[in-house]
């Protein structure tokens, strides 16, 4: 059977390494491009974070494209290293790759892969989604060529992150986000509702630290800092698994069984509400009910915890 | 032991007319005067039906004053006929009083209780918050003397209905809402996210018809209507019990089991948030806290049904 082609961008980032990492070890999919985004961090730095990465798991044959460095608005402010570090990496010096970024933009690369796969390619968005939005207005063609995109993203019926109502990737480009959600492809948005339902617990991360990988160590003590930060959410040490849900989802090993599609609208005035991705779920009371001609699908559950079938895979990944 | 004091505000209204009733019924507190305002129905109308009802119950002592005829910023826009019905209380025609509403307006009925019962008052908001807000800007000093402001309406971890994230309350007035949550008073929120929870089934209706009481078995013709347009969101027949909520809380009979002091903002922009209570719900995970200087509480759970609570009472009242 075919593998499908992904295109997967990302800002590189701790719960995005997990989400690399575990791409690289799922034989369903086959990586045919990576493009950077600032956001957890500058989208130069996270291509450094995910060459290196793929480099440590003998992967460096795929191409990591730098994209924008700023929102389609605003110019980026600089990331949060008080969760993911300095560096992204929770401050962890990975061993560094020689390997470049290629001489083209995200976006290119992003329109190519559509083009090159057409109907077939899955984008996998786990960051701010300006690459994708420049993508579209670049070629909006694009939008007939995609076959789903994944998005780790927003928050639906619980609380933001990044404000109120806000979750950090639709937060920090909201007119970009608002672009990629009225575009008219199959998007399957995975809010906050179901990301800080799964979660890798301390004995997760040592089992990680006790493989005979490299990477596996290195994700192990990557994720100590990033542990340290949801301790205020939870009361205990443990970090959501925010990006590696989307992109279980987009692999098949985890099935969304709450997800309809319903019309999503990006708040992205200057108000108390920008950021949101506000999700009409009215309606859905005596269980989920598609919209007509709405091509959001929100997950608002899941048909198993990710924590064991994310670490059971990592750990039986051989580069 | 002293009743406590209420100025009570209505846009009566199905579940307003409830509401009104219980109160009608509750030794706990005594009814100080009523304001009506445009919402269901509009403000004239509705002191019609709160006039007439309280006739019913041998209650003409109360006043009844007019309040606004129009949200802040916009003109009203005729209410809800498919609901409430074109006279507000589901096309039933009432036994009419003489009696006619006061030479005062709400705003003013209400800056005049909150000095005469400086520290007792408690105010009473089932409809658009047009008259609170009105009497904040002519008397911002009320804020101190009001013991305290029980609201029905917004959303906060639930979709809206009369938008994805508005409820018709704030809806339709947000400039109104926002003025009144940024009042420095303590605000009692009771959200569609609990009185969504709280319904009268058809054995309630049938109850209050089989009532020897005039005004129950006119309650049990009146609910009919609206029994038919909640079919939609819950599959049968039944009425959630908005309104009678927050007079049940404001009475004491119902206690808010979890609701935290949290900041409160009304989208009042023109974007697609308009309407929405933004309550920041952020860091709520491990048990409900109150965040410092906030002085909203929003209602997120409760201790008992209100269905029998509120049945009891009614069957039991001896106008």
């Amino acid at each position: 059977m075919a593998t499908r082609p992904v295109y997967f961008d990302c800002d590189t980032g701790i719960d995005d390494a997990l989400a690399l990492v575990y791409l690289m070890a799922s034989p369903e999919i086959s990586l045919a491009g990576i493009g950077t985004v600032s956001g957890n961090i500058d989208a130069a730095q996270a291509a450094v974070n995910t060459l290196d990465l793929l480099a440590m798991g003998g992967r460096d044959d795929v191409a990591v494209a730098v994209g924008a460095m700023n929102p389609l608005a605003r110019p980026f402010t600089g990331g949060v290293p008080h969760i993911h570090g300095r560096n992204g990496v929770g401050n962890v010096e990975l061993p560094h790759t020689e390997k470049q970024p290629e001489n083209e933009s995200a976006a290119d690369m992003l329109v190519r892969l559509a083009h090159e796969h057409e109907g077939e390619l899955v984008v996998i968005a786990i960051g701010p989604l300006t690459n994708l939005a420049l993508a579209l207005q670049q070629d909006p063609s694009i939008a007939g060529k995609v076959h789903e995109v994944v998005i780790m993203g927003g928050a639906a019926l619980v609380p933001g992150n990044l404000s109120a109502v806000g979750e950090a990737n639709i937060w920090n480009d909201p007119e970009a986000a608002q672009i990629v959600m009225q575009a008219p492809w199959q998007v399957v948005l995975v809010p906050l509702d179901v990301t800080l339902e799964n979660y890798f617990e301390e004995d997760d991360r040592l089992a990680l630290a006790a493989s005979d990988s490299e990477l596996n160590r290195a994700l192990a003590d990557i994720l100590d800092l990033y542990f340290d930060f949801y301790v205020a959410e939870y009361g205990r040490k443990l970090c959501a698994l925010h990006d590696p849900l989307a992109a279980a989802i987009a692999v098949g090993q985890i099935t969304a069984t709450r997800a309809p599609n319903v019309p999503v609208v990006v708040d992205d005035t200057q108000g108390p509400g920008r950021g949101q991705t506000i999700c009409d779920l009215r309606g859905q009371r005596t269980g989920p009910k598609d919209v007509e001609g709405a091509h959001v699908r929100v997950v608002l559950d899941t048909d198993q915890p990710l924590g064991p079938v994310l670490l059971a895979r990592l750990l039986d990944y051989q580069p």
